[in-house]
């Protein structure tokens, strides 16, 4: 037998053995290793750093490695706009040491055209193709340039009924819709319910346009809605997370928990699990 | 318009008002508040009291509020066997304080008659009609005696292959099948899974003497599988909540978290929103 064919021999025993050996782990009732299924789904499981923000770094990612989630959407409380090269580097390898990719910026206000300069600058230097923001109306036609020169996607935020610029996604996408593609939304489910809309039928009608989300749910469909535990408020999340899958959104949703800021482990625990449960549900 | 008339009259307005009321909430997606949809459910969410072996009462309440679940398996380091009638009505009062039932005691290991005797006087001074209980292979005739003599169900926990008594759901079904229909199971579909069983075929198999059940997920189908968080392990957790529905199990679905024991609200919390979340996506 030539080595050729023992390396060939060898693969194949490779290949059985390593079947086996899942079939310890599958064969009685023939399903994967927990987690294992969320590779399956377009979209991923992220947490937006707003819900980290009385955390340090460290604490951040501390409590991301508990519920086992690898995606953050980068806050200027853990990465200031000043920061240097170097203390972006150390930055992502922090990030790195907890297997967790830093995706995006923001959110970030930028009430001028200066701070939409320094906006696109920062990413730039972070190193991510993607910005949360919010600028003024009519700053718009300004950021579509920018994201034509920097090949940079830049996502609006919507906050609600108090948000006199960007109550909810169909007032951005109206705004942006003639404008460069990569200019989108970052859809906050919660805060468009709160403005009375329908997060399932918004999520798909302007799914070309959502690059990113606020995953969370809210206790009533007004502006007295409060941010509660994903599997606790109005919005249908086992109909929702068929909509990502009808979509086939390819982003991130991002967990914004918004309630018990200071010690707000267990709630996102909670909302980790459920969104988990309902994806695994409904598959 | 008489009395009659009116009072008919303020009941359809009424009817119509609170379907108003609800249509703040449900109106836009039609679907109750979170939680609601859990009062579908034939069976309930509870927790196993060994979950919170290293906290005392309060703190152990204090986290099954913080998770929204309302019912506890009573173990001995929280109501000890030797509690007057004043100190066992004071611990129900705190736990409806909380909004917790407290719906069973055990498990409880009874290695002889003297034993299995205390456990039934035990129970029926705290007020429950559920023992979850390890008696001798032996003793089974006699606990079947006691389960008549004070109407109360008797619940033989499995334990997993290290168990030289009860290391499966099967060893006891066969024990039992012939004995008082009070004589039961206490379903450990974690420790069954680690002695190789299908946990999902088990519940279906033996639903009919299944009386109570340690909700948890493992990360191996061998000696060797740990108890994780709920969406995590190599029990097909939505297959399961299907079984729980198709044997119509009424009884409690009681969260045996045996992870971090000594800081287990975050995982507690993650397997208490997923299994809410299978529940929720699979309905």
């Amino acid at each position: 037998m030539n080595t050729r064919r023992n390396f060939l021999k060898k693969s194949i025993i490779g290949a059985v053995s390593a079947t086996l050996v899942d079939g310890v782990y599958n064969s009685v009732e023939a399903q994967p290793l927990g987690g294992a299924r969320a590779k399956d789904e377009p979209f991923k499981l992220g947490i937006a750093g707003y819900s980290f923000v009385n955390f340090n770094l460290d604490q951040s990612l501390e409590m991301m490695k508990k519920v086992d989630v690898h995606y953050l959407c980068i806050k200027d409380f853990h990465l200031p706009y000043s920061s240097t090269a170097e203390q972006i580097a150390t930055f992502h390898a922090k990030l790195k040491s907890f297997d967790v990719t830093g995706y995006a910026v923001g959110p970030i206000y930028m009430k001028t055209r200066e701070e939409i300069d320094k906006g696109f600058d920062y990413a730039k230097r972070v190193g991510v193709n993607l910005i949360i923001g919010i600028p003024n109306h009519e700053d718009l036609a300004y950021v579509a340039e920018k994201t034509k020169e920097y090949d940079i996607r830049y996502a609006i935020h919507n906050h609600g009924p108090e948000d006199k610029l960007y109550p909810n996604a169909s007032v951005i996408y109206d705004l942006i819709k003639n404008l460069d593609p990569r200019l989108g939304i970052c859809f906050d489910m919660g805060h468009n319910k709160r403005d009375g809309r329908d997060s399932v039928a918004d999520l798909q009608k302007y799914s070309k346009r959502i690059f990113d989300m606020h995953l969370k749910n809210v206790t009533a469909a007004t502006k007295d809605g409060k941010t509660c535990e994903l599997g606790r408020g109005v919005i249908d999340i086992p109909a929702y997370v068929k909509m990502l899958r009808k979509v086939n959104y390819t982003g991130s949703c991002s967990l914004e928990y918004e309630k018990d800021m200071k010690d707000p482990l267990a709630g996102i625990a909670e909302s980790v699990g459920y969104f988990r449960g309902v994806c695994d549900g409904t598959r």
